[in-house]
């Protein structure tokens, strides 16, 4: 174990600034701090990230997935790495800190080990990595998906709601659709990802705490419903012969939420919900609704899904509407290493900082990323819990926390952590 | 009361090619038999239907108001007249009845009183009634309420959900706002409006009745419903902690339905819900519904306005989300008269036919034209009860049926209605 005071980032105010700066990166013609991944804003953002990088003293560069990554070389023999870093892309209408604190934050790390010359024996990796929200191509974290060999060619002929494919849109924005197949990295030589990221839930602002320990990352079952009934005369069909699929997709929606509310990690949305035809004076012939289920535990996720399916099917019966439940892609919960927790907990507690532990119920790159190398995850405080919004708010002096624990469980880790 | 045999239309097999006529006057890029008002072939069909008129031997025009008039001109000194008619424009995606049957079958008892005969001492003014359906600016009825004196020049500032003005459409097909609005009929000299119409519901298919007798037509209050909660990351806010406007929308769609299903005559119908963002990891921000419910008994909408409030009050405050509820123009019920229904059952009696009374569920120029003048309606029946559909069907020998009924019900009120 460290006896060393623990080291504290060099230029907090310059960690700010950088956040500042990309808060300036936005679509202007859509509200919010908006940079989703595929546009102007993100090409931009991710070519200053890139620029930011080798000013930091990092060998920088953006691979065939989109991914920017920056390498500082470690002293030790052999070629095993720590991984570090988060993504800049945000959904529409989205805020300030959620992905971007945590590039930002690994940014300062690198010029706060250089500032105190501090030399890792590890190569520590940063990455942005691409495209981590779900795009409207129905897919997210591609860029951790890609580094780790989950991305299939299946997913480049995705299409979106305008049939375009997934793949013309890359090459669009220059990237390669095989090279983004074949961007694999070499994960057995990185021994440790560490992630920072806002909580984007109200956890460690109810509980007082600075930062909070991740646990494990949130399984997700996505879902699409599609209700079959019958177009009839609004003012002619008496309530009892009618096939309504709008109150079979109504009760579905109000399903989903009693099914998650019984539990209290349990997460159920209903994200949209479409009625033909949009008339008011015929009984809605179809609906569709499109949801998922969100829990830490598989069993309840899965337990969950099976009440969905008969709720489902009992709010079509019992309406004499069709009804057909389609599982989409889904994540798997992801479980945080235990022995990187209490490094990351240790190295809280030498700074000072009150902490909690907590599952995530957002998705992350981590959860990816977890899949190969083991993996922690360090959250800060989000103001009333409010996230992908424009009222998303972290105080500086939490993220100057959050930049402190993640510079200090790097070192911790590059100390301790076995050469393979 | 008359003792002569009743009449039956002259030829069976002209009406219903003059169906069948009509339903070649389509919007072929849309499903079904499309012919909706402010349409091109809204307009060919009118402009066929005077032609038609014309061809029968009545003086036919345009009016102002896009109504098709034709009149027959009475013996008797004075000018009182009777009138018949209904609309030969459809919904969207709808069939080759609504509407058109007793169109078709007014001008068949125009030539059949012709082809008999038979001189009416009122004048006979047989209508084709413009834009009766729901148009896309939220107005019914139109030629109706324009001979009746119920249009404003509110109505005409009406827009679409593209910013098109009501009035702007109208000129488009050369009809003028303002004469619109002058073109009211001195409806003091009409002693009888009399409408055949298919029903629209099962009831007189599962009587086994060959004819229906209307005896009031529904009531209908509309309303738009806005829910306003907060956008929350789907992942990271507790259920308990969420504002889900799309769940107390779906709340609200189930209450419609349980509002209506508790009373015979009820009808409610949700038309279209709107969940915005329409993102599946956000909690839904805001929810809009449009809907209606339909009685021919104004205490029960009255009553179920009222419940509906509370269950719209109770959805938004459970799940703390702001509730605005908006009552848009409505529909009173609308008794017919009772002496002419009775004039009706008699000569259906005297056809041989089996009938039964009910109520419309639907709307209809009918009760437009009841405000102002004596009103009849006779139905005849739909398969399935199915109607606004493409499957909407009344065999041919129903229809002629309904305009045997019509043509004796004419001549009998001709007969026996004073002169004012």
């Amino acid at each position: 174990m460290s006896v060393l005071d623990p080291l504290t980032i060099a230029d907090p105010g310059q960690l700010t600034a950088d956040l500042v700066h990309l808060s300036t990166i936005v679509d202007s013609t859509v509200p919010g701090w908006t940079r989703q991944a595929l546009t102007e804003a993100d090409v931009v953002g991710r070519h200053w990230v890139r620029a930011r990088m080798a000013e930091a003293g990092l060998d920088a560069h953006i691979d065939g997935a989109g991914n920017v990554i920056g390498v500082l070389r470690g002293t030790a023999p052999g070629n095993s790495a720590i991984m570090t870093g988060s993504h800049t892309d945000t959904v529409e209408g989205g805020g300030r800190y959620d992905g971007n604190v945590g590039v930002a934050s690994a940014l300062e790390v690198v010029r706060t080990l250089r500032a105190n010359e501090v030399r890792l024996r590890h190569d520590l990796i940063v990455v942005d990595f691409f495209s981590e929200e779900p795009n409207r191509f129905g897919i997210s974290c591609i860029g951790s998906r890609a580094l780790t060999g989950f991305i299939t060619a299946e997913d480049l002929d995705r299409v979106d709601s305008d049939g375009v494919r997934f793949a013309d849109e890359l090459v669009r924005i220059d990237i390669d659709p095989s090279a983004l197949l074949s961007s694999r990295m070499d994960t057995s030589r990185i021994k440790a990802f560490v992630e920072l990221h806002i909580e984007q839930g109200p956890y460690l602002e109810e509980q007082g705490s600075d930062i909070g320990l991740v646990t494990s990352i949130t399984g997700i079952k996505r879902f699409r419903v599609a209700f079959r009934g019958r177009p009839d005369h609004a003012g002619t069909t008496p309530m009892n012969r009618r096939h309504d699929a709008g109150c079979a997709a109504a009760g579905s929606v109000l399903a989903i939420e009693q099914i998650a509310s019984a539990n209290v990690d349990g997460r159920g949305t209903t994200g949209l919900v479409t009625f033909t035809p949009d008339a008011v004076n015929i009984v809605t012939e179809s609906a569709e609704l499109w949801g998922e289920f969100r829990s830490p535990d598989l069993r309840w996720l899965d337990d969950a899904g099976t009440e969905f399916h008969s709720a489902v099917q009992r709010e079509g019966a019992s309406r004499s509407v069709e009804a057909q439940l389609d599982w989409l892609p889904s994540e798997q919960p992801a479980g945080m290493d235990d022995r990187f927790i209490e490094v990351t907990a240790r190295e809280a507690d030498r700074l000072g900082l009150k902490q909690s532990r907590l599952y995530s119920g957002a998705e992350h790159d981590a959860a990816i990323i977890a899949k190969k190398i083991p993996t922690a995850m360090i959250f800060v405080p989000s103001k009333d819990g409010r996230s992908h919004c424009p009222d998303e708010f972290t105080a500086d002096k939490d993220i100057h926390s959050g930049a402190n624990v993640l510079l200090n469980t790097i070192i911790t880790l590059d100390r301790e952590l076995d050469f393979a």
